[in-house]
C-alpha cells in the first residue's frame, strides 16, 4: 500500500501497514528496545508471560476501548488513546490499594493500519505504563474492521486491600485528583469537533479537533480540559503514598461519574453519602462552562473520565496530603447533594 | 425492542436486550448463582478482582476474538463461542505448564444483541473455565458495532515453567491431542455455509451450518470434525497430570498451526526440528478429505486451533501417557517433513 500525503507529489511518501509488516515482525517492532519492569519475570515471546506476586496474590482489572465509542481518531492522538487506555485500567489497580505491577494488552486493528500508528499507540501505552510503575509484559494483535483495545492491568496489593465496602456513618468523603475536567474537555471537543487528522494517519502528539471558536485570553484553559479529557492523569501517588496511620475505610476512581461511583461505595458499604456542594466547586471550570453556556457541577458530579481517587476516612484529624474533603457519611442509602437527591445526569451506561 | 420469532404472531416473542436491561442488572444477570474457583479471593463488584498466586508468580495470556474473523454467528452457536474463547486462553496457560486458576473477560457488543445470547455466551465460558478446574473473576462490558470479546487468563505454575526454549538435539518431539480436525471442520463449514441462525439469535447448542452435502455413512464424523473446530478441547490432564519424572525440555500449544507453532520451540530453542508425516497420519480424517479433495496432512501440518499441546522430551525411554511421537530435534534450524522443507500453506497470520 502506498499512500499520498502532503501538498504535493514530491511529498508523496509510502506508509507502510500492519499487513506489509505482518504481525511476528510488527509484535518484534514494537517490543524493541523495551525495559520490563521487576515485576515481570518473563515477558513477550512465549505462551504466556509471568508476573511476580509478592504477596501471594494479585489484584487484576480489564477495560475495552472501541473506536468512536470510547475515543476518537479525530481527537486523540494514537499515544494519547494509548496513554488513556493504560490509565484507566492503572487508576483501578491503584483503587484497591494496590501497585500496578505489570499489564498485558489487546489490539485489533484493520490491516491497512499504519505500523507507525502501532507503535506510536505502544509508545503511549509504554509511557503511562512506566508512570504508574510497571510495564506491558505481552498481548494479542488480530485483524478488526476498526480499532479495539482491551487492556487488562495487574497490581500488588500494599499492606492491605481497600474495597468499596468499608464506609461507615460519620466518615468524611474525600477526592484526590481533579473533577469534571474530563467532562469540560469532551464538551469542548463536542463542540468544536470535526477537523482532526483522518484516522490513522495522526501518529504524533494530539493536533486536537478545530478549537478556532475557544480563542481568546481563555484559550490556555480549554487546551488544559482538553487535554485532561485525552490523557486522563489518576494522581496514583495520593493513594500509592498513603501514610501507614491514614484511616481508609473505602476507596474507588472516579471512572462512570462521581455520583455513580460513590453510588457503588454506598451501595457496597450499606450507607449514604451527602455531598457538599461548595466543596466541589472549581472556579477553574467557570470560565468554560459560560463559553458553552453549561453546569460545571453537572461535570464535576456526572462527567467522570477524570480517574481522579475517591474515598472514606474515619474522621480522625487532618486528611492525608492530596485528599480535599467533599462530603459525609451518613446513615441510610444512595448520594445526595447538599441534602437533596440530584436530578439530571448521572454517569456513563456502556449500551445507552 | 421486540422481534418475531417463530413461525406464526402466535409465537411473537419479546426478546430483551443488553439496551433494555442495561450495564450493571446484565453484569448481575450472567453472575448470578455462579461459584468462584477457590484461587478467586475476590469475584466482580469492585474496582479490580483479586487472584491467589500460592507460588509468588503466576502466568497469564490474553487474545481478541472478533465476529467474522475469529467465529461466524451462522456456524456457531453463543455457547460454542464462548467455550473456545476460554478454551484457547486455558490452553497458553497449560502449555507453559501451569494449572488455570482465573479468567477476565472483555465483551463488545452491540446494544440490540439479545440478553440471552449474552448470558449463553457466558455459560459456555463458565462451562470451559470450570471444565479447566478455574472461573471467571470479573471482567468489562462495552458497546462495540459488532462482537469483540478479549479474555485474560492466569494459571499457578506447578513446579517449573515449561518454555519454548528447552528443546535440546535428540529431544522426541510428541503431541497430546487431535491435529487437523479443526482445519477439517473449517473446511467442511467453508463447504457447507450460509444456512446458520441469524446473529444474535442462536443462544443454544450448536445447530451449524447446512451439512446436508456431507449425509451418508460419514455424516457422523463430518459433525465431529465441524464440532472440534468450533470447540477446540485441548487435553488439559496430558501436560497438567505428566508426572515427576517427564523430562519434558519444551512446550507449546498448537494454535496457528503445528509447523508455526514448532518452528517457534526450535528458533527459541535454536534447533531444528523434523517431523514424521507416517506418524502423523490420521486415517481418521482421509473421508473428510476425500470428500472435499483436500490434503489431511495440509490440516494436520497448518490448520491450527485444534490446541493440541506439542511437546519435547528427553529420549530417556517412554513417553507419559497421552503423548504420541511425531519427530525428533536436530540441530540446525527450522521445521521440516521427513528431512524436507514443507511448501503450501504454513499457518495463520493475523493480518493475511
Amino acid at each position: 500500500m502506498t499512500a499520498s500525503r502532503g501538498s504535493g507529489p514530491s511529498q508523496v511518501q509510502h506508509v507502510v501497514t500492519v499487513r506489509e509488516l505482518g504481525e511476528f515482525a510488527l509484535i518484534e517492532r514494537i517490543n524493541a528496545g523495551r525495559k520490563q519492569a521487576p515485576g515481570v519475570l518473563l515477558g513477550p515471546g512465549d505462551d504466556a508471560a509471568v508476573v511476580a506476586a509478592p504477596e501471594g496474590r494479585f489484584v487484576v482489572t480489564t477495560d475495552m476501548l472501541v473506536q468512536d465509542r470510547h475515543f476518537r481518531l479525530d481527537w486523540s492522538s494514537a499515544q494519547d488513546i494509548g496513554r488513556k487506555a493504560i490509565a484507566q485500567n492503572a487508576a483501578d489497580v491503584v483503587a484497591m490499594g494496590a501497585t500496578p505491577s505489570a499489564f498485558v494488552v489487546s489490539l485489533g486493528c484493520p490491516s491497512e493500519t499504519s505500523v507507525e500508528f502501532v507503535q506510536a499507540l505502544a509508545d503511549g501505552m509504554w509511557a503511562e505504563a512506566e508512570r504508574a510503575g510497571a510495564s506491558i509484559a505481552g498481548g494479542d494483535m488480530v485483524r478488526s474492521p476498526f480499532l479495539v483495545i482491551s487492556v487488562t492491568a495487574f497490581g500488588d496489593p500494599r499492606r492491605m486491600l481497600i474495597t468499596r465496602s468499608g464506609a461507615r456513618a460519620g466518615d468524611v468523603v474525600a477526592v484526590a485528583g481533579r473533577l469534571g475536567w474530563s467532562g469540560a474537555g469532551l464538551a469542548v471537543l463536542s463542540a468544536g469537533a470535526g477537523t482532526g487528522p483522518l484516522a490513522g494517519e495522526d501518529t504524533g502528539p494530539s493536533t486536537g479537533a478545530d478549537l478556532g471558536q475557544f480563542a481568546g485570553p481563555d484559550a490556555g484553559l480549554f487546551a488544559e480540559v482538553v487535554a485532561a479529557h485525552k490523557v486522563p492523569q489518576p494522581p496514583y501517588a495520593a493513594v500509592l503514598e498513603l501514610p501507614d496511620t491514614a484511616e481508609i475505610t473505602a476507596l474507588t476512581d472516579v471512572s462512570d461519574g462521581l455520583l455513580a461511583d460513590l453510588g457503588h461505595i454506598a451501595q457496597s458499604s450499606g450507607v449514604a453519602i451527602d455531598l457538599d456542594s461548595a466543596a466541589l466547586h472549581d472556579p477553574a471550570l467557570e470560565p468554560v462552562a459560560k463559553a458553552l453556556d453549561a453546569s460545571p457541577l453537572d461535570w464535576i458530579l456526572s462527567g467522570g473520565e477524570d480517574h481522579a481517587f475517591a474515598a472514606t476516612f474515619a474522621d480522625s484529624g487532618d486528611l492525608p496530603q492530596g485528599w480535599v474533603p467533599i462530603g459525609r457519611v451518613v446513615t441510610g442509602s444512595g448520594v445526595t447533594v447538599d441534602g437533596l437527591p440530584r436530578t439530571g445526569p448521572t454517569g456513563w451506561e456502556s449500551f445507552a
